[in-house]
């Protein structure tokens, strides 16, 4: 395998600690030539779903990298530590489907390895930070050009643990849908694509009535903030390709209280 | 144009997403050799102002760059997006006053384009995330040695949007200024530089009277925090040039009730 | 002394102004091949404690560097400014204790500097903002390869300021320790080993009481959180070797109350 000029970071770490330097400064001594950009490490502590999908929406933007992604309640039991080729890159992490989405969203994976191998490890191993003394050690080889085998034993990718799908469905009565993520300005995204979502008639220039947890609100469609006056409701495809809610100058999910998991309805307004 | 070795990047994008990392993946794709320093991505949801007053006092203690920076509410509406080059440095972004208190600071505009060559953005734009779609892609091959001028059609550099700077004002009634900003530490930077105030007799060892919405305090002018007592007010010429009031160990803005835009009045005691 | 690859950086600035970025800068116009790794810029305001502890327990897994911390409660008074060799680094910062306790964890100091050479600074020196203009300046000059003894007059190490360590002792009525640090997902650091601990009974099995502050709580031993179910008190030898208490998918500081100081006392159930 070809030595990876890019890593990348993603965990629950947070930013107030020295956890992200620490792992930071074993990749340099590891891989010193290889640019490393971190993805976030603000997603809630244990937050699998939410790591998996800030992963698979952001990694489509990255270059082929060793990507390294750590949100590990399960860290020093039974789970495995994971290496996965897929796409032009590889993902490390623990085996708790973190990795699934992106993995699955650039093409599933290839090929994949438990990290079993102790000689790209730290010497000193401790039960509670498998980032800085394994995941991270073992990506930082990979990115140097170790080969993906000598990572560890071979795996059966079928066993890899896969996370499901948010749910999702177009019907007669409308589309349903959950809450995936809501970002920094609020704006909720929804678990069906702007392509699906076109084909049920929610397309820029109509209204819609959302339905949630016994509320109701009209939302007009359209493909920018700026299309509705300031302070009103706007259902568009994100950046990512998702139908999300906004409010223009303001947040959709403190508005109506829409948070990761909850289940709305859209129906075109006839 | 000499390709630039460093790309600045400043935006209301908040560190929980991975929208940053999106961005610093496409400048890696087409400048890979290009340093990537970060101003800030916690500017408050399109706050032009406090964008555009970090990014004009942090821009002088940078290298000449390719300064990224958005702050855009109008993403996907007909505002422009705009590549300015000024003193040694290119400024690119929404062409809504973000830019234009670092242009004037380094000498003001010498020459503009609009963003319009489509060749310099990724294949597919968005309508919400110009940042990743336009702004840094054209930055990067800006970096990388594209000349300004085949990033766009040229502008009239006085059509440029400019935000009013802040109001400050020294009489005989006192020195009459607004709250600029407040950093971290909670300390409240004014409307007014150090060497304007010295003018009106605000220097080190001086006691003033600081007004503010019907308040009013006595303010020990001083050079640095520790020159008061700990919980005391002090006045001083911050590192940026401007006056600023601080609490010694404390926050002056909490304090106070301060922040952007609030209008205060210093007149020395006799 | 030759130069050093990496730089380090961490400070109570916070991540929503420019100051972090204005050192990059500066840094990277002075030395642009040399790496920068941020610890953390969200050492609370002031807090030279926290800030010791996080530089002393990451900086073992970084990189021989210049090891820049700020959190300068003193800057522009009396206190000096520092450049300190230990190990196979480079500590740079104010002289309040900041720095003492990861000097001391990588063997000691071995000489000292006064940062008294103005050549190493920026031109213009603010008062209130030192790691900008003097700090990182001179770090960045050691870096590249400016020698210890230019950046300006030698200093007996012995003079030093230290910080107090964190009080611990072991005897027959349990182990009286104190919380060093939380962090990000609640977990309470002790001022007792892992190896100190084991001395006294604590180990991965047994059971012990935890009390404070008139509180009383029972905590099983571990090695890491999933060995206890959701929500259950674990004892554990942290990623640094020191004693922790943890709630397996919750915050221990929150739960119990505990913070930075609080004395503890643990006792082996018999």
């Amino acid at each position: 395998m070809a030595p990876f000029h890019c890593l990348t970071f993603l965990t629950d770490y947070g930013l107030d600690d020295g956890f992200v330097a620490a792992c930071h400064g074993v990749a340099f001594q590891i891989a010193p030539g290889t640019r490393v950009i971190d993805i976030t490490h603000l997603v809630p502590p244990g937050d699998i779903r939410r790591g998996a999908a800030v992963l698979a929406q952001t990694v489509r933007y990255l270059p082929p990298a060793v990507h390294v992604a750590v949100v590990d309640p399960g860290v020093g039991t039974a789970r495995r530590g994971v290496a996965v080729a897929a796409g032009d890159s590889v993902f490390v992490g623990p085996d708790n489907g973190l990795l699934s989405w992106a993995v699955a969203g650039v093409g599933g994976a290839t090929e994949a390895v438990s990290l079993t191998n102790r000689a790209l490890w730290l010497d000193t191993v401790t039960a509670t930070f498998h980032g800085r003394d394994i995941f991270m050690p073992a990506a930082a080889h990979l990115a140097a050009g170790t080969p993906l085998a000598r990572a560890g034993d071979e795996l059966d990718v079928a066993s890899l643990v896969t996370l499901p799908s948010p749910e999702s469905r177009i019907g007669d009565d409308g589309t349903q849908a959950e809450v995936v993520t809501v970002d920094r300005f609020g704006n909720a995204q929804l678990s069906v694509t702007g392509a699906d979502a076109a084909r049920a008639g929610l397309v820029p220039g109509v209204r819609a009535t959302l339905a949630w947890e016994g509320h109701e609100r009209t939302v007009a469609f359209g493909s920018t903030f700026g299309e509705v006056a300031a302070g009103e409701l706007v259902g568009y495809e994100d950046s990512a390709g998702y139908v999300a809610i906004a409010v223009n100058g303001g947040s959709a999910a403190q508005r109506l209280g829409l948070g990761p998991g909850t289940r709305v309805t859209l129906t075109v307004t006839k």
